[in-house]
């Protein structure tokens, strides 16, 4: 170690060498090379910069740390534990079991003082980007009292992945200046020497992002991380990338080499390390003399922090009661009083809309009244309508804007979203539905953290029409219904895409909405089932006395199934049609209610202008189903429709077959 | 018009506006925006530079031409037209209709000419860094008979998408010179100004990833945009970025707006936009005199083009015949005599082989015998094992390696992987199963288009372990089954693997691999049925007198379904065990086949370790899963997945409950 490290430091910094070692060793699993390397840095940011309260984790106004490279967290458990959270010695070393709070990479509400759940690479640069954005946000609504930093350790396979280079390039259009990213430049990725894939100047690309890019050349060296990273946050216009040259698996054995880099060091190069490092105690999981000084510290500085934080709240408080209280009920969690009271008063007349127009309808019905709903579009808002009227534009000339300009990153945006979930925003990100493909990696990690993320996705099936099978969802809703936890929604009209948006916001899940491009008709005559129905993920919409069959439909396909009824019913066969908007929530009712939906031994035909395979399973054996299980094809969208099969006709021939004797 | 322009080349430009102006308002449907700003360098590529023959438009050492932002389809139509190829007016007036050769956006193989499928923003981009690294490779092993450019107009939008970023990352690494993008920059996309989303310096980006840059201050000027070109190609050792600045929409009333850019003008505008640009004759698909010479020229230029060529390959074929053999039957889209030698006699003792290892010897057997399959991994080759032994590294150094270190660059790997396949190689990328998220958009336009392209996923199930939820692929393999035309491969052991690897080859359509992390049993024992009944997608792997079940397994959980069996047995309960490594091969198998696989009405449990959504019309009602519909945990593999419901006495239990009388 050089530089201004005291020997506390020194010994603080080889600590969390050696309890990460020392885990990954009794896990027999696990990446022992970054916190060898990145330890010094990571050190710095929790001991000099981070303002945190390690008893108070959720504290609102912390700095946020993430560690974008999730593999190695056991450096972040360490200084968890290091700096007085609530992680325990023996937490450490059940690193890696099945049901340890120190999973293999961390996850969000796992343990406290995770911010967001990491491992997939990119994700986490680009979750700090939406923090960011929140932060700033914050601050332009709120004042100081709720200024914070977003930072990050982040690596090299992180700034390969697209989905960063896309959120860097918006953080810096933006000018995110509470951001500030030490980049762990090692040189090595798990393959091997990163110069094998990439070469090249980052530093370059980085300030051609609007970034400002500081280096530091020995990421030993605690004195110079502490100037850097000092000179970073003094620059309040741009993020600050740091870069600091370290070395994989440091003072181990196998230094320098991707063979330090994903597992463990073994036994004797473990001792071996402990030695290089000039280590007293070599033992597994043993801690140096006033190690224990730095956790008690922490706590003190941390109850200090936020001691003043309240004082200056209950300030805030006096000088404006409608703000904090506000900012309180975004803080709990909570919606505020009223929010859905325009919602519920949502309207249409009789006629043909849109969901993509109902949904802007009801989102904005819900934004007049929840100030910290934000969110925007990868460049299609004016085809996704997903815009808050009056919202302003979120910008760094007035960063209090509610319409995010996302720019064509859809990848960015859904961890974005994430990022702003994360903080508490209600954030939103919205593209055409073929496009949830671009985004999926970040779509799962909403479902995998339960986080409020909402994806409003458009242009929802064939009925895109002219612009081809490109653009024309086929799988799409299918393969996001596989996500566990995201509950997907794809309302058959406006009356049910308002009760969507309800059920939506009451739910509080990662919710994924599928809207038409093209009109459909407003349901009035139904509306008490539709408002009864839809909370429950499906209902019985129209009802036949003596139903033989019945038509379940989603989305769009409604209307075809009412066409259907009544042309069946002309023949004198009676069928029920259920309308099924959210398929998750119809799984979490009752057998009960399940059966009075779908009665056991009736015929369904399930129908929905996409892939079949999920549907197959719905009729307990005595099922058909009527969708699209190819590509679709350029042409006037209803031409497009009725050419792959979705038609009246089809639909009654299908009901024939299943209810012949 | 500026510059060079002859009154000629003037009057062309102009034509191919007219008409994509024309096809777009014929169509009440499409992009005109992109056509008018960008006919001129479009235009000069056409004219001037691209090495083609319009009467053979899959000639192998051709240039290859990308329109990345797809929706300038009409543009890319009315260049076809008008340089020779086999699109006739009457195709054009057919523009976005059912069925017409001009869909809404480029589709590889429905139109001579149309190199790839584009549209999703990015993809072509990194289609032809793909198409450029094959380039490359043919030049390294076959000589200057399969020298060739790969150009391209890429738009805003695409160098926002980090699929594009990360492929340029990897093209400015590779050095790969004979790439040249012309980046039409217009300042504007779908949503509005470019500046509300878009600041960054492109120039010093690119610049930074390795890139020569060039500008073009006025798109309108040939002469510049020839000088530019002529620049470009001069550089061999770095790919080229050309930054043309044009007005979206020119010459029309909607210039340097977005209205222009994806709806028709309207007839009113079309006129005053012909007037502005001085055009004689202003009806709809009108011609102006002297259209007919440019094709005439164009198909007379390639013809002795192509004649030259062939010359050349006949002394090639004199030459070096066997060299020329192989690349014959590289053209002819063929394999090579023996292909399949080597893997048909691969064979493993009994014993525990991971099916990532057994893949690794069954794409080494063919690759020993194929010399154009090439690929390698986003930074995992060490776990995939996706790697070619003794096939040396792509890179600058040495052209005619295969194994091609992609960096943590997924989805870019993935369209890299297509344009390599749309050149003629055997093209394979590989990463976690998880990550296939990752690069979904991809694998899906491998699908539409129905390439050779395989993905090669590993780590398939929660027996990743310690890794944790992030790392563990639930829903991937069934969301892969989702996507049209995709085959999707899980193989149960070496044998079915190698099995796999076979038909998959044959079958040359887009595959992907599910194959595990750990060691599963090798089932020699079956060795005949496994042979025989893989490529029929699922069989009868192991029967029983008087079976009153059948359990269905795919991958790791046959060795599950096996021991299940004999549990069963020793209760006296008689099962079959049927293995189903690929269930889109079993779909397209006749009735009477499947019902020999199925009976029809006999219980069956379906085993996979992952959601079961797509399972449950597997057996005519009656059907139980056993599978998992959560996301995973972080611990040992097999904790976890017995931990989660996969073991012996759940299989045995869903029998006992489904046989029930």
């Amino acid at each position: 170690m050089t530089g201004s490290a005291t020997r506390t430091d020194q010994t603080l910094i080889n600590a969390l060498r050696c309890l990460s070692m020392d885990m990954v060793q009794a896990a027999n699993s696990g990446h022992p090379g970054l916190p060898l390397g990145a330890a010094p840095m990571a050190y710095a940011l929790f001991s000099r910069h981070l303002r945190f309260d390690p008893g108070r984790p959720d504290w609102f106004a912390r700095d946020r740390f993430i560690l974008s490279p999730g593999h190695g967290s056991a450096l972040l458990y360490s200084l968890l534990h290091l700096f007085g959270y609530e992680v325990s010695l023996d937490d450490l070393k059940t690193f890696r079991q099945l049901g340890s709070k120190c999973a293999g990479h961390p996850e969000a509400g796992l343990v406290p003082g995770v911010e967001c759940t990491t491992g997939p690479l990119g994700q986490g640069f680009a979750n700090g980007v939406g923090m960011a954005i929140a932060g700033k946000w914050f601050s332009a609504r709120y004042g100081s009292i709720a200024d914070h930093m977003v930072y990050g350790l982040v690596s090299d396979g992180d700034l390969m992945e697209g989905v960063a280079v896309e959120a860097a390039s918006l953080a810096g259009h933006l000018g995110l200046g509470n951001l500030v990213y030490l980049y762990d430049s090692n040189d090595i990725s798990l393959d091997g020497p990163c110069d094998k894939a990439y070469t090249e100047d980052v530093r370059g690309k980085f300030e051609a992002m609007g970034w400002q890019v500081l280096e530091v050349a020995d990421g030993n060296n605690l004195e110079e991380i502490n100037q850097a990273v000092d000179f970073a946050k003094a620059e309040v216009g741009r993020p600050s990338l740091v870069i600091v040259k370290t070395v994989i698996g440091f003072a181990s054995p196998l230094a320098g080499s991707s063979k330090s880099h994903g597992a463990p060091l073994g036994a004797e190069n473990v001792l071996a390390t402990k030695q290089a490092l000039g280590v007293q105690e070599t033992g597994p999981f043993a801690l140096p003399d006033g190690y224990g000084e730095a956790g008690l510290q922490a706590r003190s500085r941390g109850s200090a922090l936020t001691g003043e934080w309240e004082e200056r709240f209950a300030a805030f408080q006096m000088e404006k009661p409608a703000l904090a209280k506000e900012l309180a009920c975004l803080i709990d969690g909570g919606l505020p009083d009223g929010w859905d009271s325009d919602l519920e008063n949502l309207a249409w007349p009789d006629g043909s809309v849109a969901t993509r127009e109902s949904g802007h309808a009801a989102l904005n019905a819900i934004a007049s009244n929840l100030p910290w709903m934000a969110g925007g579009a990868a460049d299609l808002a004016s085809s996704t309508k997903a815009s808050i009227a009056g919202g302003g534009d979120f910008n760094p000339a007035d960063f209090s804007g509610r319409n995010i300009w996302f720019g064509v990153r859809e990848h960015a945006m859904g961890a974005i979203v994430n990022g702003m979930a994360l903080s508490g925003m209600r954030a939103l990100g919205s593209t055409f539905l073929v496009f949830s493909d671009y985004m999926r990696g970040s779509i799962r990690l909403a479902a995998l953290s339960n986080l409020t993320s909402w994806f409003i996705f458009t242009h929802d099936s064939v009925f895109v029409g002219e612009d081809g099978p490109t653009h024309q969802p086929i799988e799409h809703v299918e393969a996001l219904r596989l996500i566990p936890g995201l509950q997907v929604y794809r309302p058959a009209d406006a009356l049910e895409c308002k009760a969507c948006y309800l059920a939506a916001m009451r739910g509080g899940q990662p919710a994924a909405f599928a809207l038409t491009r093209q009109g459909v008709p407003v349901l009035n005559a139904f509306a008490s089932q539709i408002a009864a129905g839809t909370p429950k993920g499906a209902y019985v919409l129209s009802s036949r006395q003596n139903a033989v069959a019945t038509l379940l439909a989603t989305g769009s396909e409604v209307a075809l199934a009412l066409e259907a009824q009544g042309k069946l019913e002309s023949e004198g066969i009676g069928v029920d049609v259920v309308s099924m908007p959210c398929r998750e929530l119809f799984s979490a009712q009752d057998q009960g209610y399940r059966d009075s939906v779908l009665p056991p031994g009736r015929p369904v035909v399930c129908i929905e202008a996409g892939v079949t395979q999920g549907w197959l399973g719905m009729g307990r054996g005595n099922v058909a189903t009527v969708g699209i299980d190819r590509f679709g094809e350029s042409g006037p969208g209803g031409q497009v429709y009725s050419h792959l099969g979705m038609k009246v006709d089809h639909v009654v021939e299908a009901v024939r077959t299943l209810i012949k004797p």
